[in-house]
This record gives structure tokens, C-alpha cells and sequence, in this order.
């Protein structure tokens, strides 16, 4: 099995002999990974956060090779994509409801679990989901975080007078724009990279390059998607008083906080609001109904056996969404 | 006129032969203070917060002098408290209803407006309350800062299962604990302080000295009254995943900010209000209906003349509501 394998200090590609070991009263499937999608938090962890080790990534569609029980047998062989956080169903968090934020999880390639940038994965039963025939592969791989954009709509309320700017013209910023864009809002994407603004703009997406956007604290909902510590600061520069801030960046880094002053939230009274991960569901329905065209965010394709290079410096300035193939 | 004035360095007691100038045609109306508080406010204002010169302080209780029209002649002689927003009524966000965050605003003692630490003060008559007759000049004096701890309530829901915790001890927390506390809900105030925290006990509020409450991440609400760029960093070690933080605290220092990392935000899906100004008429009908005691919480009565020494350095640890008094 092949796999990019973060140590603690870099990433390695590794070719192992065994298999995850899968067993069948574990309520969990092996998955062979067709697909991966690289992801700012993937990069973040090579870096450092979250003080992960092990198999990196965590979006994917696969397609299950054995899984057992009632559910699970009647998924082998079918093309999946899988929610990432793993569960207790014990804890205080779970029993809430809330057991994406179980006290005992492990999260696919960023909390004590393998990933997906390997021939093969494991992940329970019950996290996964069915790809409807009509998704492709290169649509379904998108899942995962297109679901952590259509996560902002269930934190707030938009309809076609909310004044948005999203922040961040990155693989995160394009997904919620366009997600957010089905609201027919006064909606601007606001990023710095020329290619990736006319991306946005053949989409139908109104765009704006940072440096010309001023302060202008008249914002309704400001979604951060930079993933830049500064961008909490930028958006509090754009958001009205009583307005949203959405924060969807993840840094390892908080260098950038030093000089953000928290009295402007409370003087303007402004809602900040974390958001995570989102409905599979829901992002798997919108891919079927093609209310969102993903595929054009694609960059590049890597061999699995390459990917090394994708963690030794910067991707360039104009990639969004880079795949990992597996080539069998 | 007797005055407390900053004049960007320092605090200074001045004697002034003139009267602020009142117009008859400017919708003002001026008042002579009867008691005016101190605020953590006006502390940060003195070091620098705000970049404020003038007459300091925005609590307080007076009676109306002169003021003109329908409405002002009628409010001549009687005990008001007013709202500290001077608003233009035109602008967006007037237009909007969110007055409180007139672009063009003055606020009293914070900003381009001379403050209540005087004999003297105008205000806008609208902005004005008629203090109810069973209600005392000690009592009346709370009504701003106690109408910033029913704000609270009118952003997050509480209800008799909410486990909330505030934290700081001080003039704020000890409100906010206060008003938190009538929902009944299992409710601790965080703070530093023997005496303070004693205070509250005797008011029937469960509290806990900050060094014996571990980071625990199973509130549904943390309000955030230290006064101190840390408390933040602290509510986030005790709020639970998808929980409310409120922030009440606003500070001239960021320092204490450059080891927040908002990514824990972010993971744990928590919300943030910040939370300000509050609703006189709510506050002055508790204050009428006996709901919530303030009077314990006045620690010193200190004659305006000597009003100087309060910003000469710290207030002492168990201090509470510090009141500026006329003798006249």
C-alpha cells in the first residue's frame, strides 16, 4: 500500500506491505481510495498543527472492499465518500447531539487516525455515504468541503438582501462563494490572485482584488476564508456593527493576532461565529442536482507516488484543488 | 461648574465659571448630576482607550435644568438617567434601526462628548428616562451598566438548563451575575477576588475562585467581564464545543491576545457576541421591582472634587461601584 506519511517534521511517500488492518466485528469498512483532494488544513499539519502523525488527508472517494454487518455488506463494492470525524456515541457531546465534537474522536488524517493519501483507508460504517451514479468522481472528492460551505447556511441566515464578502479566493473561498451565490445575495469574493478572481467571475461571481477594497464596516456577513490569521482583522475592518463574521480558517499560526484588539467586537457588537465541518447529505444532493460546478476548481492531478513535492513549497499562486490519483 | 477632565495624559479636577452652552433649539436638555459611577470604561479611557479628551463618565442620575419643546418642557424637574448613543437619526445604520451604532455618533464621556463627572451635562433629550419615584438616586445611578447585563439576555437564550459561567468579579460581573441568576440557571461567578466573591455568595450566586476552575469545555455560555484581554483566552478553555461566548470586556491592552489562536474557535464551533449597550427601560423596571439588589455593590462614595485620586493608580482589590457625589 502506498501512503505520504507525515512524521511529526516532513512528509514522506512510503510503500507498506500490509494492509490497514480491517477486522469485521470493528463496524468500520476498508476503502480503496480512488481520489484525494489536498487541503489547506493538510498543509497546516505538515506544519505542525494539530501535532498529528500518521497517513494525511481526508478528502476522498473510495469504493468499500469489506465491511460487514447488515449495513456494511450492503456497501461493498460501492462508490463512498465519508464524514471524518469518529465517534464515541458515549460521551457528554454525543449524547448532546453533537457528536462532531465528541470528546473521544478521532478525525480522518487529523486527530489519531489514518487518512486517505493511501491506497487504502479505514472509517466506520456509519460515516459513510453512497455516491449517487450521476456525481463523478471528480465531483464527489469535492464532498467534503463543499459541505463545510453549506455548513455557513445552516450558522446563518442569508436571503437576496444580505450583503456578503467572502475572504479568500482559495480552494474554501470559491466553494462557499458558490455555495452562498445560490442565495442571489450581493455577494463579493475578495482575494488576491489574479487567475483565481477570473475563475470566480466566469462563474457568475462578482470578485475584487483585496488592496481595493476598503475598510468599510458595512458588511452584513464577512466569511473568512483566507486561512491567515490576518483575516479575522480584515474582517472586522468590513463587517458592520451587529453583523456575522464566519470564521472558517484553521491556522497553525497566531502570529498575525498580535495586534487585533477584541474591544471592536464588542464596541460594534458583532457575531463571530467558528464553522467546521458540514451535511455530506446535503453537499452530495447538491452535486447530483449540478448546483454547483466544482470541476473547473481542479488544478492538477499528482501520482500518489509524487505527492512529496506538494508539501516542499508553495503550490503557486494560482492552484486551487489538487487531486491525488492512484493510477492502478 | 466642578469637572473631572482627561486631557489625554492625565485625570484633572477643574472648576470651570462657565456652564456647559445649552440652546434652546438644540434638543438637548441639561442636567445637574446627582451621583455619577465609575466604570472600568472610564479607567481604559484614562489610559489612553479611545483616544478620548474631555469631561469623563457616562453613569450617573441627575435632574433635568432646562430643556425645550413638548416633550423637553415636560421632563423639567424630574429625575432622569439617560442613554449614553447621541445619534444622527439619518444614516445607515439609523435608518436600520441600529442607532446604538450611528455612524456619526457622540457618545457620552467615550466619544466627542463631554461626560457626567461634572455638575453639569447635556444630553439629547430622547436619550433620557424618567428615573420611577420607588427607585433611589443609588439605585438609579446602575442603569446603564445593568442595562449592558440585560443585553446579554436579549442575544443568547438562557433558560433554566443553561450552565453558564462569568468571569471577573468585579462592578460588571457582579451585574451581569445578578441579572444571569433569574433564570435560575446553574450559574457560577469566576473571579480573583475573597471579598468580591463573598458579595455575591451572600446574593445567593455560586462562585468559584479562577485557580480552582479547571478548563473544562462543558459551558453552554461563558460571559467574559474581566476587563482583561486574557479573559477571552480563558472562556475559551471553559466553553463547550458549539457553546456561546459573550464578550463584555472591552480593553485599550491587545497584549495578552498574541497567544489566542482563533482556530479553536473555529474547531470547537463556538459562537462569540460582543455586547454592549443595553436597554434602559428593562433595566430601570427591574430597578423598580426590587428584581435585582445593586446597593451592596457600592464600596465608596467619593466627592467630585477629589474625583483625581480614582485614576492615580489601582482602585483596590475588593472595591466594587465607586460613586462620584456633588455635596451640594
Amino acid at each position: 500500500m502506498r501512503a505520504l506519511l507525515f512524521d511529526g517534521s516532513t512528509v514522506k511517500f512510503r510503500q507498506f506491505h500490509a494492509e490497514p488492518a480491517w477486522a469485521a466485528a470493528s463496524e468500520e469498512a476498508l476503502i480503496q481510495v480512488h481520489l484525494a483532494g489536498l487541503c489547506q488544513t493538510d498543509l497546516e499539519i505538515a506544519k505542525g498543527y494539530m501535532g498529528f502523525k500518521g497517513v494525511l488527508g481526508h478528502e476522498f472517494v473510495g469504493t468499500v472492499l469489506k465491511a460487514s454487518g447488515a449495513v456494511g455488506s450492503g456497501l461493498v463494492g460501492k462508490r463512498v465518500v465519508g464524514e471524518i470525524n469518529c465517534v464515541c456515541g458515549k460521551c457528554d457531546m454525543c449524547a448532546r447531539g453533537l457528536s462532531t465534537h465528541c470528546r473521544h474522536r478521532t478525525v480522518l488524517g487529523i486527530q489519531n487516525r489514518d487518512g486517505v493519501f493511501a491506497d487504502l483507508a479505514l472509517l466506520p460504517i456509519r460515516n459513510l455515504h453512497v455516491v449517487p451514479d450521476n456525481v463523478s468522481n471528480e465531483e464527489a472528492v469535492f464532498t467534503e468541503p463543499l459541505a463545510a460551505a453549506v455548513q455557513i447556511l445552516r450558522q446563518v441566515q442569508v436571503d437576496a438582501r444580505t450583503r456578503v464578502m467572502i475572504l479568500g479566493d482559495g480552494r474554501l473561498g470559491q466553494l462557499v462563494a458558490r455555495v452562498i451565490a445560490l442565495r442571489k445575495c450581493p455577494l463579493v469574493l475578495v482575494g488576491r490572485h489574479e487567475g483565481k478572481l477570473t475563475l470566480a467571475d466566469r462563474a457568475g461571481i462578482r470578485t475584487a482584488q483585496d488592496r481595493e477594497v476598503e475598510g468599510r464596516h458595512d458588511q452584513d456577513l464577512v466569511i473568512d476564508c483566507t486561512g491567515r490569521a490576518a483575516g479575522f482583522r480584515r474582517a472586522l475592518e468590513l463587517v458592520r456593527p451587529r453583523g456575522t463574521i464566519v470564521l472558517k480558517t484553521t491556522v497553525a499560526d497566531s502570529a498575525a493576532d498580535k495586534t487585533t484588539n477584541l474591544a471592536a467586537v464588542v464596541i460594534d457588537e458583532i457575531t463571530i461565529l467558528g464553522s467546521r465541518c458540514g451535511p455530506f447529505r446535503e453537499a452530495l444532493a447538491m452535486l447530483g442536482q449540478k448546483q454547483v460546478d466544482v470541476t473547473p476548481l481542479i488544478s492538477r492531478r499528482v501520482k500518489i507516488d509524487g505527492g512529496e513535492s506538494l508539501f516542499a513549497g508553495p503550490l503557486g499562486a494560482d492552484t486551487l484543488k489538487v487531486l491525488l490519483t492512484f493510477d492502478r
